[in-house]
């Protein structure tokens, strides 16, 4: 216990997460961290296991507060929800106006603008900020993206890029924009990760039920490609996974585990916002889907029976086959970051936060789990065009879409003919098509709505918006004002 | 204007849907009805316009109820959001417990949960009907969904049968379940209607890019198509919408109609709603993503010089390719059937609602936009087997797919050899290939997650949950509580 304000930052909650946290600010030099929990208990132990972090322990917020030195700053880590408000709470009775509260929870960016918005009438600072790489990213380096006021951001930039993760010697974190936008780029990170990891499982079924070989060899060519463009995190601990073994069965671990992908929800909450939004995840839904589909034991063993290809597609050429898989993993993902840049995008203008694309891809390089090498091309991209309409027609990933799509192309029509589940290659390279498509039937799907319920529709080839008078002459009047 | 209540049912707000339905109330036998509009300008015109109706008109709310027999029953047709919550304030001033207050307009259904919860408290009954069939419908013969108490279906029951389209005899109305039910179906029906109208849409684009036909010869086909087991109501307007020929160009309408697809909003609700049910509705995600890319033009004229496929992919035999385009529409529709009836089942075990599947599918045969002979088969499945795990494992409907499937696959294929966009027919069939699947990449997803997250997993040879001590030596432990 101190007299004096000691700590620079202060962390609220010593669940795993929280004191990981707290003890990489304690190792970064210039830092002093107070800690507080609800249950001493937990403090006293986390004291206990880390002398070495120095922290400055308090049994009450007045405690917490007092050893704070002003404006005093806390990151709150505690389960998100309910358990954040009551801490907001009793935080803004201790602080003062000019101080600073974090959320690092995994909050639902709409909570953290009405959170904002309410502190800030009390004069203290609330931040939402994203925190990326679970427990391991927490206590080496995560990647984080905080939102909140400008002036906030004078005191905790420094404290922040003391622990963020560095890649390429630039500290992955920035100020993402005001309120609730570093929560709102955190959920649209996670969504990300869905489709990364759903097309990385479509391609080790593909490469599977394709070639027939082990786990343990299709973790060799995940190494492999691990050395290549599609370089990142999720590939090279595919790599892991493929390669364990079940120490009690003696077969590899995959094929023990339960075939169920659960989900925490913050890819549903992505393809719910991208819908408001009016932007085209589809690969983030399908890979929301595909776990969900995955989870339904009763409709799974029902439909076990159900008739699949009644010819065998067999794999000629391996090894062209397996480097077709790769190019369709890499066009496909390329897609996915441009839809949820897309919604990066719509969210920032739909929210009014200035958010620069490019330094998000810079602060995903490292940290985080779709850390990747590929994102530098992502930031080089903006920083050549920052108005680019859409990822995937920059230069580089035009280029590399074109390299791909044949193999693409091959690799869905396998998967179509030996009926394998291929939900976010297929959506991936639908968009694909769609997206570069001249004329779509949209105009039909326009004919129709103004068929069955007057909704109106524009032309090609003149301002304004019509109406055909279908239970009528069928003329077609000018129908100013959609019904 | 009248002394003594006369009216046994009202409507309030004289729009063309309110007055519509107005007269056809008024149109059949031992109904009287009260009408209501904000302002009287609109209630005079309706009053002089339909002199056979009848109608009981009412300047103010008092004389409104007062021209109401009791329990009095009033349907709100006023546009959705604060307009409705204004006339219920309105209409619960003037009404008394046992009285019905309908709203017939589109509602969230979580918002007509909380109306039905407000207005029950004064002793009021309030009733969300989903009300389809447009304008049109409104007048003639809607499908209608309601919700609400046990006691409003006593009164409101014959009033809504006299007025409901009629299949086969019986009027397509049910009392769906209790608050939100009515408006929860609504929905879902829409959403059923956005991939319905998205696979026709898909289906014309690879008959016209495939065999080079003309909207009018197309037109021909899908009139062909409408005396089979697709016949139904938006198959028979895609004929009529692609044989008309624009009167100022001469060239078919469906060439000059600017294919940016509008949408209000239901299709997005129910993608919403199924991800907060977790149930995988990937086709109504892909038709509602298709409307949406479509309408961003900005996107499309950059995207339009993207590589399609180098080599030229043609029919062969026309009549065949039409032939499996048609078979694949048909196993894609049941798809998205399934997956409607699979959020249906969802959201009545989420809400509480005791919905019968098979009157459902019945009051969807006639009135609304996706009325079709196929519903007849859908009541058949569940009236067989009300547990049924999924539509698509229905014998009928297994038989109909496994059928189909092989046409299915060859359009997909020749889809993606050919460049053509078919996002819904190709997410039906990666989702009929998910379900059947013995075993899914799902179990890798879980050996990321539980690497990256300690999210655990379970496994296929024994109960419990488990983890893999990833970055220790690698040994499984039981986790008990999952992170």
């Amino acid at each position: 216990m101190s007299d004096s304000p000691q700590a620079n930052i202060g962390v609220v909650g010593m669940a795993v997460m929280g004191s990981n946290l707290a003890r990489n600010l304690a190792s970064r030099e210039g830092n002093t961290v107070a800690i507080f929990n609800r249950s001493y208990e937990k403090t006293q132990t986390v004291l206990d296991e880390h002398p070495e972090a120095g922290f400055v322990p308090a049994s009450t917020y007045e405690e917490f507060a007092a050893s704070l030195q002003k404006p005093r700053a806390a990151i709150i880590m505690v389960q998100a929800g309910r358990g954040t408000d009551a801490v907001i709470d009793e935080l803004v009775k201790v602080f003062e106006p000019g101080d600073i509260i974090v959320d690092g929870g995994n909050a639902l960016f709409t909570d953290t603008i009405r959170r904002e918005k309410a502190v800030r009438e009390t004069g203290i600072n609330f931040v939402g900020a994203g925190i990326s790489g679970g427990e391991e990213g927490a206590l080496n380096g995560p990647s984080i993206m905080p939102g909140g006021s400008d002036e906030s951001w004078v005191t905790l930039g420094p404290i922040l890029k003391s622990i963020a993760a560095v890649a390429e010697g630039e500290p992955c974190v920035t100020h993402v924009g005001h309120d609730g936008a570093g929560h709102f780029v955190k959920m649209i990170h996670n969504g990300i990760e869905y489709v990364d990891m759903q097309l990385i499982g479509e391609a080790y079924d593909l490469i599977r039920r394709g070639t027939g070989k082990s786990p343990a060899e299709i973790a060799d060519i995940f190494a492999e490609w691990n050395t290549g463009e599609l370089e990142s995190y999720l590939i090279e601990i595919t790599a892991e996974v493929l390669r364990q073994n079940d120490a009690e069965t003696g077969t590899p671990l995959v094929d023990v585990i339960l075939d169920a992908a659960g989900a925490k929800g913050t890819g549903a909450w992505t393809v719910q916002t991208a819908l408001d939004l009016g932007i085209p995840v589809s690969g983030i839904a399908e890979a929301v889907f595909a776990r969900s589909l995955s989870s339904k034991p009763a409709q799974r063993a029902g439909a076990s029976s159900l008739p699949g290809p009644s010819t065998t597609v067999s794999v000629d050429d391996e090894a062209a086959f397996i480097e077709d898989v790769r190019r369709a993993l890499y066009a496909s993902k390329i897609i996915a970051y441009s839809q949820g840049f897309d919604a990066i995008v719509a969210g920032a203008e739909q929210y009014g936060w200035d958010i620069k694309k490019g330094d998000i891809a810079k602060i995903w390089r490292a940290g985080c789990i779709i850390r990747a090498q590929f994102l530098n091309r992502i930031s080089d991209a903006y920083e050549e065009d920052s108005s680019l309409v859409a990822l995937v027609l920059a230069p580089y990933f035009r280029d590399a879409v074109e390299g791909a799509q044949e193999a693409w192309r091959r690799v869905v029509v396998h998967a179509v003919q030996a009926g394998i589940p291929t939900p976010a290659f297929s959506s991936s390279l639908a968009y694909y098509d769609g997206i570069r498509a001249d004329r779509l039937p949209a105009a039909l799907i326009q004919g129709q709505r103004d068929f069955f319920g007057a909704h109106t529709y524009k032309r090609i080839d003149k301002d304004g918006t019509f109406h055909t008078l279908w239970s009528g002459d069928r003329s077609e009047i000018s129908a100013v004002d959609a019904h």
